[in-house]
């Protein structure tokens, strides 16, 4: 291995694409005719096709889970801790997928695509999307690269919604469901942050309706309010007054509208660093979709009802500080799964990082989610 | 009493002002020289003149408390429930002082104000004004009102840290310090919400770096998104789960980026009646004196140690479900008066209405808060 590459990491990788020429019906009742789905696969399917694991990503996850993409790339994958040879998901044994989402921007058919019928981009024309219209173009990729039943998809966040309505939707196409920090729906409040988002982004002058890429602009400003906003639900109050407490900057109060407090310096590295990566339409689909999620509106809020087909065995975990997914609404989700005798192992992982600790090495959670895996990967053919 | 007006109402009120010619001192290091602070009064003030009490405002407030400004005014003062006759500040037995703050929009010098150096509002040059320097001319207008000690100065949120600073600063000017709903100072977290708040205003194009109302315009954008985002923090999740929850305003999704949940027009709403009533440069400059406020930092974060010429009794009080500023972030202060042997009352009362319970009408904390102004008044000479 290179010496710019850490010897425990999965080392150079590559992106390959799907192109789909089968229409897909959408929830929002509209119909994308072709779109493509970009992705990444680290180690090797076995013989019998059972040691495949999927990973779904959050809001601004991308298909890009681990390795680097040249040996000058100073960044790995999103989840580089995690999955890699002798890691949490071990790609020595497992085939493990990563898949942009349909209306991303890291290379799946999104806002930013060129729309066929116009030559355009689609921009605010680009459908909303669901995580229901997502495990359907999920479900489409395994079938393509061969895979009938993976050995268990897994997500954090928005991802483990995905992972919750692909035990709904294919029930006998997983062994193991893994969900991360996640909530079987948003509440009221989960929902006005992220409209606050969606505002902050439809309001800026340079978002154009959406056709800002044919204003040759984006709605900078906005984007960076949504992300700062974003950034700060996803920290809890204690590891922020751990990291920044009220620490000045330059040591002094000056009395004026710059930044003054790290705390304000951080969120503004964020910020910029967003900006240049991330699409807005994107950003604004995605909250859509959080928003939307809710699979067991369709039988009268009863999840205990719609998870009743589900086969799945269940490993559903949550920290103690996250306060935009708590523990409790963990609870909400193993309380149905085990409303229906499902097997249900459930970890409440002790930590100050709030929501984005299911991003982090904390020991405890490596830990817990080793030992899972290990379960799932010894039920897998040699 | 007129139909409009209900019979529990001080009914019918107006505002003064006061010009003041003596410059003022900021702790910026700016010198007001001149300014201006309008101000309401109900009640008689008795002929011992000790049976005023000062109620301080909170980021949005004003000196309009109760009452109303004439038959055709449907809106009372922001504390119609707390002020008034046989209320819990009671205007029959108190002679009640409320004040807009300096860089207020409601009537005293602010940044929508004349700058008299220039014949042009003040706008970005108005000092940044702190919660000391309020203070220190709230005292002011006390001695121009004959009023040498304060039977007690009341105030909510950045309105209990006013109520500090003057048991702080003027210890023998008050007889009652009654905190609700503050802290000592703020949090990174805090801190942040501000901050993205304040970026909001500021990078809308409109703000023109504060001179917008020399181009006859508001950052209406980015002070619609502040007001949601603070109002966000004001409401606990359970009330929003109650009062809204996932309710769709027209009963059904429609994969669009208009109003589609109850919640997200509730905020709207919010917005609209805030951009029409509220100064983008003087909502700055509050965040900024909640930021700055730290009355313990000049003695290196020993909150005991600044308490330590305080005199007056106090009254804090939370709320259980204030997440903006906690219960604890209440027991710092009572525990630093108890160091200093002080009187101290606490009240924790339940309510699942987050930070915005101190404007409501709890019975549990009517209740106590009137207990204790009737202690207050028994000691008020007749």
């Amino acid at each position: 291995m290179p010496e710019s590459i850490p010897d425990d990491s999965i080392g150079l990788v590559k992106s390959s694409i799907f192109h789909f020429n089968e229409p897909l019906a959408l929830a929002s009742g509209l119909t994308l005719n072709e779109y493509e789905l970009v992705y990444e696969t680290y180690g090797k399917l076995n013989e019998a096709r059972d040691n495949a694991v999927l990973v779904c990503h959050a809001l601004s996850g991308t298909h890009h889970l681990a390795g680097y993409y040249s040996m000058d790339d100073r960044k790995p994958g999103w989840w580089e801790n995690i999955v890699g040879p002798g890691k949490v998901i071990d790609t020595n044994r497992f085939y493990v997928v990563g898949v942009n989402n349909l209306g991303g921007c890291h290379g799946s058919t999104g806002p930013k695509s060129t729309n066929p019928a116009t030559g355009k981009p689609y921009g605010p024309d680009f459908p909303i999307v669901t995580v229901t219209d997502w495990v359907t173009s999920q479900h489409r990729l395994s079938e393509k690269l061969g895979i009938k039943q993976w050995a268990a998809v897994v997500g954090g966040s928005l991802g483990g919604m995905q992972v919750l309505q692909w035990a709904i939707d294919y029930p006998d196409s997983l062994r193991h469901a893994i969900v991360i920090a996640a909530a079987p729906k948003l509440t009221a409040q989960n929902i006005a942050f992220n409209e606050v988002a969606r505002q902050a982004i439809r309001t800026d002058p340079s978002f154009h309706d959406g056709h800002y890429y044919e204003h040759d602009t984006i709605p900078e400003s906005g984007l960076r309010i949504a992300r700062m906003l974003g950034h700060l639900t996803y920290m809890s109050d204690d590891i922020m007054a751990e990291k920044f407490g009220r620490a000045l900057r330059e040591g002094t109060i000056n009395f004026d509208y710059g930044i003054e407090f790290q705390v304000e310096s951080y969120l503004r590295y964020q910020a910029d660093s967003f900006v240049g990566s991330f699409d807005a339409n994107t950003y604004l689909l995605m909250t859509k979709a959080l928003d939307y999620f809710d699979p067991a509106a369709a039988v009268a809020g009863d999840l205990t009802a719609v998870l009743a087909k589900v086969s799945a065995d269940f490993f559903v975990l949550s920290f103690t500080s996250d306060w935009r997914f708590s523990p409790q609404r963990s609870h909400e989700i193993v309380r149905a799964l085990h409303d229906n005798d499902l097997n249900v192992s459930y970890a409440e992982i002790e930590s100050h990082h709030g929501h984005d600790a299911f991003l982090l090495s904390l020991p405890q959670y490596l830990s817990v989610f080793s030992a899972y895996m290990n379960r799932v990967a010894g039920e897998c053919s040699k």
